[in-house]
This record gives structure tokens, sequence and C-alpha cells, in this order.
């Protein structure tokens, strides 16, 4: 494998492990939140709107830690420095 | 192996790791979800349409996680820029 | 191994372990989502409606998490742009 | 070994591993879901037709992704589009 | 190793791997059923039939894959396809 | 290593691996089957015939697992094909 | 290594984990099935005999799947097929 | 492979790996902290300004051992001193 | 390395393995189930006598397959057949 | 790779191991410790300063821990004695 | 290496693996044994004697199985009949 | 590798791994004990004194082990006798 | 690697791991008792003798499986029939 | 690697072993201890003096578990035999 061959393949490999292994639990704690939330609901319908605003940060926080993996994947794929470099 | 070659075969066992396991929390997370709404029914019947509506939300948000490493996946296989340098 | 069968070996591989390994968590969440499902049945008769209704939508999401992971098995299988790159 | 060998082989291996792995989620799901199933019907005798159905659908849903792996397994013993190929 | 040998080989490793694993979980999913309808039975004696016939129910789906993997790992001992083409 | 002695070194791996690992889940599940049904006596002495009666169904199909793989195992030893067409 | 040794080698070490591994579980489910006994004696002193003979009969099952793997073990060691045939 | 080119293909890797997994639990952690406060909210509407302001501070907290992560996966790929190093 | 002092290394480590682990499960099961012995005292002295019966048979039978584990090391290092073939 | 090359890619990975391992816990301890605030202020609001006071002494311990990590991280990229011995 | 330095290695590493793994257990069985014992002296502190009794023969069954670990490590280190064959 | 870029290499990997796992649970063991003291005061706000000294005499313990951890980890990199003893 | 080197570094690092792992489970179980006792003396004062000589044997009792580990590691470092030998 | 920086490698990847994995443990157990004693004193602070000084008693024993590793640690840091013979 010459150079070039070798960050691409790297690239990919990272990319595909940093989403794969990064969403994961993001989606539980999501599922976890959630699923209080219906609780929440269900137990006190008054303070619905107050549960789904918290419930929306809450989400808005959690994903947000699915999404640096998944925008550290869309860097290496489409934005690579250490390909532009040997690109260039 | 030629550079080529390396190319697609990464590509491919990457897209179906990422796929493979970025897909299991989300169902783990969803049936969570669900399963709690379900609850949550048969305990405040009246609150159904409310806990159905938040229900959609949050399986959405937690999809969107499977979503990504799915996403990314097709990116590999149908449009990989790696590849697409090798090929020209 | 020449090129071609390289290619074929790893879709063969990757093949069956995204279907192997990603249906399992889809498997266990359909199953709490059931068990729920009739729990809640047990407790509230009337509300059987909602809740089957309720169970077949999330049923439904879930099951999709499994379906990506089958669909990528397929496509790899049947329809491998790598593959029928190296037989163009 | 020659490429023929190789594909058998890998065949083989992903086959069993595919079913091997596939098919223990599945019957997990399944006695979480039977278990639940006669606790509610322990529990709420009358509702033991509106159970028993949503038990069988359920239990179908379920049932499914193990099939999905058993499927693949046949696919790859029986009619392994490489296999062919490298037959021709 | 000449390739009958390595088909014979593999063939052995992976049935043994198919029926080891793949009758793990299908043995804890019962358990858990057959605890679960005695639990019921000591609750509500008047529903043994209905409880006994669910069970029953059950447990074929459940036993079905275990019944798969050793489906799957008989035809790798006894009616191999590839190890049939290579003593052809 | 000639090609008996590896047909043999697998087979005896593949006897101890297969009853090693797949008796362990069927004693699981048994303890759980038996302890529930000490418990279901305890509860409700009057329906110990019935409690018995579906115990020892229920242990027969749980250690119908364990059978799978002991005799699997059994095969490999005393009737294993691959072996007999070598020694052939 | 000559070939009888090669079996020797195999032989003890399939026979130490044979043992090792399957031995395992059937202690623990004993464990929970004796414990478990002894809770409902506590709770119902006068189904003793009942639950008694119960538990020695669920004992010898779940001890049965501990003979397999010692059995194994023991054919392996002391009557060996394949260390026969090489012997011979 | 060359020395840059090894400090590029590290670098990408410990990037992937680094926020792949240290953004695992913070994620499982805020899942934790929003639904004890949507619970708590439901138990004790009244508190309601007081829960959501501990948890806001909680959570940046937890987000920072995430950012941790995130903030040297991109001190790897975009001011790696090693890479500026070799660079110069 | 000659014959002889593989079979004597691998006796070795077998022997150790067997014991290391086989004795694991064992002591769980044994505290499990002594501790609901000491449970079952506090709740009913009355049955002292019949709760220590049974736990001395449980204890025994749980015993037995650590015992196992221990006999076959003894064998494999005091009595060994393999090496009493080399060695003859 | 010589050896101010290998010091490099050492002090890479192990800065990046560091940090992606060492906050996970801290993460999963504060989402503990946030959670349980939730749940006491909800429960005893008069508490509330108290609750907080003692959460945030808490927090800071826990972060403490993740801290330890992420320093040693920035030692070994920006500080590393080892580096700095060999540029020397 | 020549032989008796592998026969000495290969002793001490099985030595202090059979005793580090194999006395976890035992702590931790006999930790809830204790755990359990106390509790039950302050439920009912008149039967203190029977359950300090029970307690001690119980601890006894189960340091019994990390004494057949430290007991075969022993036998490693200065009765091993293996290295008195070679120093022999 | 010469020789003292070996120990330069091992130093750095094994202080991060020291630093990276030895915090991991102490972390989660204040976790434990800060969540314990906010449900305690809850609960008993009287004794809050008493609680949040012992407290944070038990947090001063637990931090102690990672301490430990970060010490070793700071002997390994900036006053290691090994390093010394070469670089002399 | 000369002999005496090669006992040197077997003797570190299993004296290291036996320690490391051995003292693991040990510390559980001392956990696991002491939080017991303060929990048992809270809710029965009166026994508080009782309960804390009990602990003081348990504690030893759990403590010496600890030291079971400690001293092997002690003998492979300071009195190692092994290394004594191969320096006379 | 000449024998001495095998030696001074191997002392140190043990020492951060030892101490990076024996003290997880104790953290968890002292953090389990220290969370009861909290609830203890939150029950009944009448005791607060006797649960105290047992738990004083309790942490010391627990802590000697994380000091025997450390210990080893030192001693392989800072007193080896090992290093000494071959330093001499």
């Amino acid at each position: 494998m010459d150079n070039i061959t070798i960050i691409a393949v790297t690239s990919i490999i990272t990319a595909g492990f940093t989403t794969g292994i990064g969403t994961m639990m993001p989606a539980i704690g999501e599922g976890r939140a959630v699923s209080k939330a219906l609780d929440s609901i269900a137990q006190q319908p008054d303070a619905a709107p107050t549960i789904t605003r918290t419930l929306f940060v809450g989400l808005a926080m959690i994903e947000s830690t699915a999404i640096y993996c998944f925008v550290l994947s869309m860097i290496l794929i489409f934005a690579n420095p250490f390909w532009n470099h040997f690109l260039g």
C-alpha cells in the first residue's frame, strides 16, 4: 500500500467506527429520557408543557454527543486535512 | 491486493460494521420508549394524544442516530470520495 | 487470492455479520414492547385498540432498524457496486 | 487454498455464525413476550383472546428477525451468487 | 492442508459453534417462560389450561430458533453441498 | 500435521467446546424453572400436581437444547462422517 | 510435534476446558434452586416434603448437564477413539 | 510507511477512537439526569425552576467530559504538534 | 520443546485453568445458598433443622461441581495417562 | 520508524486513550449525582440550598478524576519530557 | 529456552493465575454470606447462635474452593512432579 | 528501537493506562457516595452536618485510590528510576 | 533472553497480575459486608456488639483470600524456588 | 533488547497494571460502604458514633487491599530484587 491508500483506508475505518460506536449510547440515553417523559406525562398531565420543554432541551444535549461523532466522521471523509496534505 | 481493491474491501467492511453495530442501540432505545408509552396509555388513557405525540417526536430523535449510521454506510458504498479518487 | 475473490469473501462475511449482529437488538426491543403491550392490555382492557395501534407503529419503527441491516446485506450480495466494478 | 475453496469456507463459516448468533436474541425476546403473556392471562383471564392474538402478532414480528438470519444462511449455502460465479 | 480437509475442518468447527452458541439463549428463554407459567398457575389455578396451551405454543416458537441452529449443523455435517462438490 | 490428525484435533476441540458451552445456559434455565416451581408450590400447595407436571414438560424442553449439544459432540467423536471418509 | 503428541495435547486442553467451563453454570443453577427451596420451606414449612422432593428431581436434571461435561472429559482422557487409532 | 504517514494515520485513528468512545458515557449520564429531572418535575411541579436550573448546571458538567474528548480530537486533527514538527 | 515437555506444560496449564475457573461459580452458588439459609432461619427459626439439612444436601451437590474440576486437575498432575504413555 | 516517530505515535495514542477512557466513568458518576440531587430537591424543596452546595462539592471531586486524565493527556502532547529529550 | 526453564515459567504463571482468579469468587460469596448473616442477626437477634453456626459452616465450604486453588498453586511451586522429573 | 526509546515508550503507555483505567472506579464510587449523601440530607435535613462530615472523609478515602494511580503516573513520567539509570 | 531473565520477567508479571486481580473481589466483598453491617446497626442498635463481632470474623475470612494472593506474590518475588534453582 | 532493559520494561508495565487495576474495586467497595453509612446515619442519627467507628474500621480493611497493590508497585519500581540482581 502506498501512503495515500493508507490514509484513505484509515479514514474510512475510523469514520465508520466513530459513527457506529458513538451513536449507540445517545440512542440509549434518549430512549431513557423519552420513556421517562411519557411516564411523567401520564402521572402528571398538567405539567406536560414543562416536561416537554425540558425533554427537548435534554434531547438536544444528548443528541449533541452523537453529532460530535457524526461531524468527526464527515470531517474525516470530506474535509480530511491529512488527505488534503497528501493529495497536494 | 492493489490499492483499489483495498479501498473496496475497507468500504464494504466498514459499511456493514457501522450499520450492524450502530442500529443495535436505537432498537433498544425505541423498544424502551414504546413499551413505556404503552404503559402510560394503560395508566392514563385520557393523555393518549399527548403521549403519542411525544412518543413520535422521541422516536424520530432516536431513529436519527440509526439513520446517521445507515447514511454513512450508503455514502461509503455509493458515494465514496476515496473510491472516486482512485477510480479517476 | 486474486482481487475478485477478496471482494466476494469480504461481501459474504460482511453480509452475514451485519444481519447476524444487527437483528439481535431489534428482537430484544420488540420483545420488550410486545411484553409491555400484553401487560397494558391486561391492566386496562378498554384501551386495547389504542395500545395495539401504538404497538404496531412502534414495532414498525424498531423493525426498520433490522431491515436496514438486512437491506444492506442484500445489497452486498445481489447488488454490490464494487463487485460489479471488478466483474466489468 | 484456491479461490473456490476460499469461497466455500467463507460461506460455511458465515452461514453458521449468522444463524448461531442471530437466533440468540429472538429466543430471548420471545421468551420475555411469552412469559409476560402468561402473566397477563393469569392476571386478567377475561382478556385472554386479545392477549393471545397480540402475542401471536408480536411473536411473528420477533421471529422474523431470526428468519432473516436463517434465510441469509440458506442463501449462502444453497443459492450463493459468488459461488455460482466461480463455478461458472 | 489440501482443499477437502479444509472444507471438512471448517464444517466441523462451524457445526459445533452454531449448535453450541445457538442453543444457549433458547434455553434461557424457555426457562423464563416455564418459570413464569408456574408462577401464573400458582396465582390463578383456574386458568391453568389456557396458560399451559399458550406456554406450549410459545415454547414451540422459542424451540424453533434452537432447531434452526441444529438443522444448520446437521446440514453442514451430513448434507453439505460444498463437501459434495469437492468429493464429486 | 497430516490431514487425518487435523480432522481428529478439530473434532476433539469442537466436541469439547460444544458440550462445555452449550450446556451452560440450560443449567441456568433449569435452575430458574426449578426455583420458581418451588416458589409456586410454597405459595399454592394445592396446585402442586399441575405445577410439577408443567415443570417436567418444561425441563424436558430445556434439557433438549443441552442434549442437541451433547448429541452433536458424540457424533463428532464416535460417528464423524469426515473422519470416516479420511479413514476409508 | 508429531501427531500423537498433538492428539494428547488437544485432549488434555479440551478435557480441562470442557469441565472447567461446563460446570460453572450448573453450580449457579443449583445455588439458585437450593436457595429458593430454603426460602420456600421457611415460608411454608408444611410443604417441606413436596418441596424437597421437587428440589431433588430438579437438582438431578441440572447436575446432568455438568455430568455431560465431566463424562466427555473422561472419554477424552481415558477412552479417546482418536488416541486409540493413533496408538494402534 | 514513512514517518509522516504514520503520524497521520495514528492521529486519525486516535481522534476517532477518543470521540467515539469518550462521548458514550456522557450521553448515558445526561440521559439519566434528564429522565430524573422529568420525574422530579412531575412529582413536584412547584420546584420546576430550581430543578431546571440544577439540571442545566449538571448537564454542563457532564457535557464537559464529552467536550474534553472532542477538543482532544480536534487538537489531533487540526493543531497536532507532532504533525507540525514533522512537516517543519 | 520435545514431546514430553509439551505434555508437561499442557498438563500444568490445564490443571491450573480448570481449577481456577471451575471453582468460581460453585463459590458464588454456595454463597447464595448459605445467605438464603441464614435469611430463612431468621424468618422462621422453628424450621431451622429442616433448613439446615436441606442446605447441607444442596451444598454437597454444588460442591460436587467444584470437586469434578479439582479431581480432573489432580488426574492431570498425578495420574495423567498421556504423560505415563510418553514416560513409558 | 525511527525513535522520535515512535515517541510521537505512542504519545498520541496514549493521550487519546487516556482521555477517551478516563472520562467515561466521571460522566456516569456525575449523572448519578445530578439525578439524585434533582430527586432530593423534588422530595425536600426546603433543603435545596444544602443539597445544591453538597452537589457542587461532590461534582468537583468527581470532575477531578476526569481532569487528572485530561491533564495527563495535555502533558503528553504539549510538555512531554521524553519527547523533549529526543528533540534535544 | 530449554525444557526446564519452560516448566518453571509455566508453573509460575499457572500458580499465579490459579490463585489470582480462583480466589475472586469465594471472596464475593463470603461477602454475600456475611452480609446476609448481619442482616439476619439484626432482624432476629434471638437466633444469633444458630445463624452464626450456620454461617461458619457455610464460610468453611466456600473457603474450601479458594483453598483448592491455593493448594494447587503451592503444589505447582513446591511439589511439582513435572519439575521433579526434569530435575531428576 | 534502542533501549532508551523502549523505556520511554513503555513509561508513556503505562502512565496513560494507569491513570485512564485507575480513575474510572473512584469516579463511580464518589458518584454513589455523593448521590446517597444528597438522598440522606433530603430525608433527614437535621443530620446534614454529620452527613457532610462523613461524606468528606469518605470522599478523601476514595479519592486516595485515584491519587495512587495519578502519583504512579507522575513518577513514571517525571521521576522514573529506570529512565534515570539509562540516561546516566 | 537467557533463562534467568525469563524467570525474572515471568515472576514480576505473575506477581503483579496475581495481586492486582486477586485483591479486586475481596474489596467488593468487604464493601458489601461493611455496608450491610452499618445498615444492621442502624436498624437494630442493641445488637451492635454481636454484629460487630460477626463482621470482624467475616472480614478476616474475606481478607484471607486477598492475603493468599499477596503471599503468593511475595513468594514469587522474595522466595522463588525456581529463581533460586537457576541462581544456584 | 538486552536483559536489563527487559527487566525494566516489565517492572514498569507490571507496576502500572497492578496499581491501575488493583485500585478499581476498593474504590467501588469504599463508595458502597460510605454511601450506606450516610444512609444509616440519616435513618438512625443516634447511632452515628457506632456507625462512624465501624465505617472507619471497614474502610481501613478495604483500603488495605488497594495498599497491597500500591506497595507491590513501589517494590517493583524502587526495591526490585531482580533489578538489583542484574545491576549487581
